[in-house]
């Protein structure tokens, strides 16, 4: 009997050669002394990069901006410490359904099985804490055994793959380095994601409902994540559909093409948006979750009787549900139904464009208004902009984009300081793009240590610094003068510099007229970064955040 | 019938009374929209101050240095993003033992119950997540309720107090402002904590085991925690008691005394401890825990037949326990029996001073020898010491401290970062003395965001960046040539005016010559931050260090 050779070919190995065939091609993470041999398989892999944040935190939210963008990103930690710093980027992950795959680094099981008091433990010998703490942020969670390693792992990637969100990969030292065979064949699909009995009910139903009547749309993130844009198109195109997003969606559709309405945010709507989509003879929702803060405080009036819900897994018709059905499969049978029927609606009037307001004086002092102005103007196809949750995010949503652009914010789990590390996540999935990052003084703050990696990495990001001298969001809501809303005063302009980005171009604009030549300075230095720090009044806040901090305000006022 | 009158006195005062009553002055965290009107509450409290992080996990660090100065310490996160932040922060706490009170503000009641979608939870209507998480990392949790809320807290802060350990309560936006009456008595003590008949077979099996040998003493960092560092001082007078501590007890008592024999690290430590604790003819561990880092791997020699072991709630003799018997009275008794046996050990052989090393040239390039050499000798009684977990831990381990210095460092959590947040804490709870923190550059960056909280709030500490160019402990370990253990090069002498610290003095040292200068130039500049930019070789490790990093490669590699 011959035993088959050792090819030094490991559960660490199988688990990289899953990543890369699920899209990936660049780990984020921090080293830490239960993973260093790991790194050691990731820097050696031929197509795979490492990508270390200046923290664990960091590292997080750079991964859930490049699983956005790519559909799948993977993190590396070590125990306690450093998968407890990344907690709260990974429960973002969960609730904006973002596909990340955590792996953990942990104490050799024989110090397990020993119950060891090692370092970055409690001290109590459970080793099992974090796990635990795991499963209420993960959809899915292995404590790897030599074993049944490479089975574990492929059911965790499944599930992160088929939920679009983040899994937990418990690696110990030593079963990260047990010899397995490579993957003999991809990893399966599941394929019974669609009933065609629910789907024949599902179109029959739709075709009465939808009869000749021309249909509306309302779509939100859940499309983008569950890569249904390309069949969401379809349907826009097979008739004049008119349609709308809600902001957590917001550049899922071309907002430059004439039947796009606008954003649909309930009561916080512009007038036209809400009488079109909650007067629609039927309205198409599709992917759509209604968050306090994307539907004006649950002040959406939508008639279930004239709408046809698409979900990620299952369609509801007039209050019935057909399932399980896949938002593909639905979306198809609805832009077939449109295609079939022989109607072709009126086209939408044109709407008169608003009168073009008087471009502001060169030389007057810079506010909310004219900077969002500004910068919507500038972006170009080519661009991600990310928009953090202040008042840049809210500035921004209310904005046309131009085609082509890609949006990212995070309207539901709203971690400020997420976009700055998100944006080096996001120029490394998409490295042909310019990225333009968005973020107010206050959030910058919380991540700013990451600034050293556009540099380290070579890339050229627009970061706009919007200093309003402090968390004006939170004034907003609440304590507009308590100096808890105070930040300490930093000297932007120099930042970049000091952290190791040796080119960065960083000027400070107070006018429109600089804030312009900032811009197009901007578009000349294609191959550097630059850094506005647009100064804006402290108490000077975008009319839909000043709508929606009400509500939240009277929301906590509720007894 | 009259109704009592508004008095306007809420749960959110109650907590706050509390805190103040078990001696906290200063509340640390992140301002947010489930928490703003209780920070009214913080902010209005005549003897309270609001110390805001610029980030959660910092904010979690400055409270764990500050519980660990006061005995006490409070952290306030709003739901979900904030909290989660802070997890790493109180899982340290946990680990170390330090008593900090974990305020989450949540939202309403009312949003709870209808299960709503609101931002900074997961999208689920399941409020409990993050509640679930806490009780893996503290010791009490409450949900409050308007009904129980007082009882709650009461039992929370009790939990905290009796075990030196976090807890958590989650405080919804209406809960907070519900209308109660102030504490009517002080928060009740625990009284059970020992059992006359246990205490006098602990003494009467101590008595036998002692006899008329001389007592030993291997103390550690719980005799800090469990307040009984007073009683473990009135052992050590009571006669002539060679005594060391653990690395995590360091400055538990004072370096300078005769009887000091130094740091005990298992195989780790110098010949002359180790021996004379391990053949000590009865040895006294009074408050100590192994753990593989303090312990040089679980390499530690005690014998349980000649050893009393004290702990937090028992003791135990020649492997029998003594329990329910708290720390302070096991001491107590052990103090009462040598005063009272009639026995006066001999004095110690005066240790001849070992040759002193030959003063190094001044144009000598730094090394980390000289650099924990010449600031181990510039300590001064009134100073608190912050070692990260790195380096600088263990460089200054193996110095003996000036009598009165407070040193701090977290060998067990070992998070890196830790400590410079923490040195704002560490200020803080005790503004007359001055703080040195001993950082490298590593480390620093992952809380550098910290800097300009010493600048607010008009502190002068001495911070030592040991610039290695990157984590050189991870390298001692682990791939020292591997690029995932760079960083970004950092420019550190101008980060605390960028970072808005105006007046610091900051400086770079090269030369042992440098270096003596820049340590005259912070003793004469009291009242401002001095940062000294400690430029050492990459690969200079200190002794300890190498042999604790080759035990935990040695570890990492067990099959």
């Amino acid at each position: 009997m011959t035993v088959a050779p050792d090819t030094g070919y490991t559960v660490g190995d199988y688990l990289l050669d899953r990543l890369v065939e699920l899209g990936v091609t660049d780990v984020f993470g921090v080293p830490g002394d239960y993973q260093l041999e790991f790194l050691d398989h990731v820097v050696a892999h031929p197509r795979l990069r490492w990508i270390g944040g200046a923290n664990e935190l960091n590292a997080g939210y750079a991964a859930d901006a490049y699983g956005r963008l790519r559909g799948m990103a993977a993190l590396v930690t070590t125990f306690g410490v450093g998968e407890l710093s990344a907690a709260n980027a990974v429960a973002g992950s969960y609730a904006e359904h973002v596909p990340v795959v955590h792996i953990v680094g942990a104490p050799s099981k024989d110090a397990q099985g020993a119950r060891r008091i090692v370092h970055h433990t409690l001290g109590d010998g459970d080793f099992d804490h974090f796990l635990r703490m795991s499963r209420e942020i993960t959809c899915a969670q292995a404590n790897l055994a030599p074993a049944t390693a490479t089975r574990e792992i492929d059911r965790v990637l499944s599930e992160v793959r088929e939920q679009k969100r983040p899994g937990y990969l418990l690696l110990a030292t030593d079963v990260a380095r047990f010899p397995v065979e490579p993957p003999a064949a991809p990893l399966p699909r599941y394929t019974g994601g669609t009933s065609p009995r629910a789907l024949a009910m599902f179109t029959d139903a739709a075709s009465r409902l939808i009869g000749d009547r021309r249909l509306t749309v309302l779509a939100d993130f859940l499309v983008h994540r569950l890569h249904c844009v390309d069949q969401l198109n379809a349907l826009l195109a097979a008739d004049t559909v008119p349609h709308a997003t809600l902001m957590w969606g917001k550049s899922l559709v071309d907002e430059r093409s004439p039947n796009f309405l606008g954003i649909y945010a309930g009561a916080a709507s512009a007038d036209p948006v809400r009488e079109a989509i909650e007067t629609a003879s039927v309205l198409v929702t599709a992917g759509v979750v209604f968050t306090d803060m994307v539907s004006g405080f649950f002040s959406q009036r939508i008639d279930p009787l004239r709408t046809i819900d698409v979900g990620a897994d299952q369609s509801t018709i007039g209050g019935r549900v057909y399932a399980p059905l896949d938002m593909s499969a639905a979306l198809d049978a609805l832009t077939a139904i449109l295609t079939s029927r022989g109607v072709t609606s009126d086209a939408l009037p044109v709407a008169t464009p608003p009168e073009p307001s008087p471009r502001p004086d060169r030389n007057a002092a810079l506010t909310q208004e004219s900077l969002w102005d500004g910068l919507s103007d500038a972006l170009t196809p080519n661009n991600v902009v990310l928009a953090d949750q202040g008042t840049s995010f809210y500035g921004m949503a209310a904005h046309r984009l131009a085609s082509g652009v890609t949006f990212i914010g995070q309207p539901l789990w709203g971690s400020i300081g997420y976009t700055l590390p998100a944006a080096v996540g996001a120029a490394l999935a998409e490295p042909d793009r310019r990225i333009v990052l968005l973020i107010g003084d206050g959030a910058a703050q919380l991540t700013i240590q990451e600034l050293g990696a556009f540099g380290r990495e070579g890339l050229a990001p627009v970061i706009v610094v919007v200093n309003n001298d402090g968390y004006t969001v939170e004034r907003a809501i609440h304590g507009p003068e308590q100096h808890y809303n105070d930040i300490a005063a930093w000297r932007w302009t120099e930042l970049p510099g000091v952290l190791g980005v040796a080119d960065a171009l960083a000027v400070r604009v107070t006018t429109v007229g600089e804030l312009a030549d900032a811009i197009e300075a901007a578009a000349q230095a294609q191959d550097r970064m630059v850094l506005i720090e647009a100064v804006v009044p402290r108490m000077d806040i975008p009319p839909l955040l000043i709508e929606l901090a009400q509500s939240a305000s009277a929301a906590n006022a509720v007894d």
